[in-house]
C-alpha cells in the first residue's frame, strides 16, 4: 500500500511522518501533497482564536468530546506562533494528548512557528490538506489571535469562533476592530467570572452596530458563555457551530463554496511565491550570479534591492 | 526641491506621506525607496519586543528622552499586530506623540498588521529605510513579540531589548526558547512588583546556559532592572544600550556589517517575491489565462495547487 493509501485509510504514523516532512519542509511532502489533494475539500474545518490564557485549548478539548459522542472523526492544529525559536510543542497539548491517546478517532499535533520562508499559513494549510484527505470529518485548527499569519489561517476555516474571557478589555478592543470581518461565534469562557454578562453584553452590541452591513441571507453572529473546564455550555456552542456548517451548505451552499475558493486563491499564491522565489535563486545562481554577490552590492551602497529585482525579473522571467 | 531631497533634509510631512505610501501600497513609493537607498545605513536600528502590557511604549518613551539629552534624533515604529484588521492606530501612541509633539527631533509612527501581501516585515523595513534616510540618528521598532513577521523586523535590529515583567512565568518561556538567538538586552521592567528578583536571577541563569555558544568576542546579554513610569533604571538602559553599539562597531565592527547583510538581504528576498508574483500574475492574465479560472480548477478538483504552479512556472520563468 502507498503513502497516500494509508493516509486516505486514515493510518495515524503515515499522517504524522507527512505532516513532519512537511514541517521540515522535505521536496518529496510536495509530491504527496499534490497526490492527496483529489481526496481534499470535505473536512468542516473550524478556527478557534483567541489571547493566550483564554482557554483555547479546554474549549477543543471538549467540543471534542461533543464530536466524538456524535459520532464524527476530529483533526486538531494547535498553532502556537509564541514560540517561534525552537518549535518546540505546547504543554497543554500533552496533557490534551493524554486525554485522547487511546481514540484513533483524534489526531492531534502542535506546530511551532520557526521562521518559515513560506509563512506559517502555508504549512497549516498543507497540513488541513492531509488531514481532509484521511477523511477526518471536522479540523480544529487553534491559533493566538494575534498576527498576519493567524488572519491567513483564520481565513482558511468555514467557521471561526473568537474566544475571550470576562473583563479583557483590551481583547475586546482587538475582537472590536475584527467582529464584523471574521468572526462566526463569539465565546465568553470562563464565564463564571465577574463581569461575564457585561462582555456578553458588549459583544451583542457590537453584532447588532454591524447588522446594517449584513444581508438577508448572511449569518449573525451568536455569543455564548462556557466555563469549558466545567463543561458548561459546550452541547450550547457544539449545536451553534453546527447551525452555522448548515448555513453554510443550506439554502447558501454558495457560501460553502466562497471559503473554498479563498482557500484555493491564498494556497496558490503562497505556492507560487515560494516556488517562484525558489526557482529563480535557482535560475540566478545556474547563470553564474550569486545572490550573495548581490547583497554584498546593496550594503556597499553601489546598487539598491529594487534595482537587483527589477533587473532579476527582467532577466528571468518570459 | 523634490521629494529625495526633502526627505534627506528630514522634512517631517514628506517623510509622513511617504510612509503612508509605503502603508498604501502607492507604487510611486518603491521609486522613491530605490532613490533614497544610497542615503540609508547608517541609523541604529533598536528593536523593542515583548508581550502586551509589559510597558514597552513607557520604556520606549523614556529612552526617547535619553537619546534627546545627547543630542540625537530618533525615529519610532511601533508596530501592532494585535490590531490587524481596521488599521487603527495604538491609543498608547497617541498619548506619547503628545510629549513629543512639539520636538522635530522625533518621528512617531503606528504601524497595524492589515493583511499586507508581502508581510509586515517588508513595510517595516521599507519605512526604517525613510527615517534612515532623513538622518535619523536613532529608529526604534517597537513590536508585540509573537509572531514571525516580528521575528523578522527584530531580525532588522542591531540591538535586541527583550522586555518583560516580574512574576510572567509563560513569557519567560517564550524568552527561554529566543534568550539565546535574539536578545542583546533583557528588560524586567515594573521591577517594583513582587518577584522581580527572581526573575533577573532566572534571566542570568539562562544567559549562563548559553555561555558555551558564545565566543570571546560575542556579547554578553545583559539584564536591568526599570520601573519606566517612574525614569527608574533608564539612564543604565540608555549606557547599555550605547555599549551594546560600541561592541558592535568597535573591534568587532564586522558585526555591524552582518546586520546590514542580514537586513539587506531578507529586504532583497521579501522585495522579490512579491514582484515576482505581482509580474507573474501579470503575465499570466496577458497571455490570456486567468487565475480565477485556476482557482476554479482547483476547488473542482479537476487539477491542484501544485500542478498548476508547475506549470505557470515552467511557462514563464526562462
Amino acid at each position: 500500500m502507498d503513502v497516500i493509501e494509508r493516509i486516505v485509510l486514515s493510518d495515524v504514523r503515515t499522517i504524522a511522518r507527512v505532516l513532519r516532512d512537511i514541517d521540515d519542509e522535505i521536496p518529496s511532502a510536495r509530491d504527496i501533497l499534490r497526490e492527496l489533494y483529489p481526496h481534499t475539500g470535505k473536512a468542516h474545518v473550524i478556527g478557534f482564536t483567541g489571547p493566550p490564557g483564554v482557554g483555547k485549548s479546554a474549549l477543543v478539548d471538549q467540543i471534542t468530546i461533543n464530536y466524538r459522542n456524535a459520532g464524527k472523526t476530529i483533526g486538531i492544529l494547535a498553532v502556537d506562533p509564541t514560540s517561534p525559536f525552537t518549535g518546540g510543542a505546547i504543554l497543554g497539548d500533552r496533557i490534551r494528548m493524554q486525554r485522547h491517546f487511546l481514540d484513533p478517532g483524534v489526531f492531534i499535533r502542535s506546530l511551532a512557528t520557526r521562521g518559515h520562508l513560506g509563512g506559517l499559513s502555508k504549512f497549516t494549510i498543507d497540513m488541513v490538506s492531509v488531514l481532509d484527505a484521511s477523511g477526518k470529518d471536522v479540523i480544529i485548527i487553534e491559533t493566538v489571535g494575534v498576527g498576519q499569519d493567524e488572519v491567513e489561517i483564520v481565513n482558511n476555516a468555514h467557521t471561526t469562533i473568537l474566544v475571550t474571557i470576562p473583563g479583557m478589555g483590551d481583547d475586546i478592543q482587538t475582537i472590536k476592530a475584527g467582529i464584523m470581518e471574521i468572526g462566526d461565534i463569539f465565546v465568553v469562557n470562563k464565564a463564571e467570572r465577574l463581569g461575564s454578562y457585561q462582555t456578553v453584553r458588549e459583544l451583542n452590541n457590537l453584532i447588532q452596530l454591524g447588522a446594517a452591513r449584513r444581508g438577508p441571507d448572511d449569518w449573525e453572529p451568536q455569543v455564548l458563555e462556557t466555563v469549558a473546564v466545567k463543561s458548561r455550555g459546550i452541547k450550547e456552542l457544539y449545536e451553534v457551530i453546527e447551525k452555522h456548517r448548515s448555513h453554510l451548505l443550506g439554502t447558501h451552499s454558495e457560501k460553502w463554496r466562497q471559503i473554498l475558493e479563498k482557500r484555493a486563491r491564498i494556497q496558490l499564491m503562497n505556492i507560487l511565491k515560494d516556488q517562484a522565489l525558489s526557482a529563480i535563486i535557482e535560475r540566478i545562481e545556474a547563470s553564474g550570479d550569486s545572490v550573495d554577490q548581490m547583497v554584498q552590492k546593496i550594503v556597499d551602497r553601489e546598487s539598491d534591492p529594487y534595482t537587483i529585482v527589477q533587473q532579476i525579473i527582467d532577466r528571468q522571467l518570459k
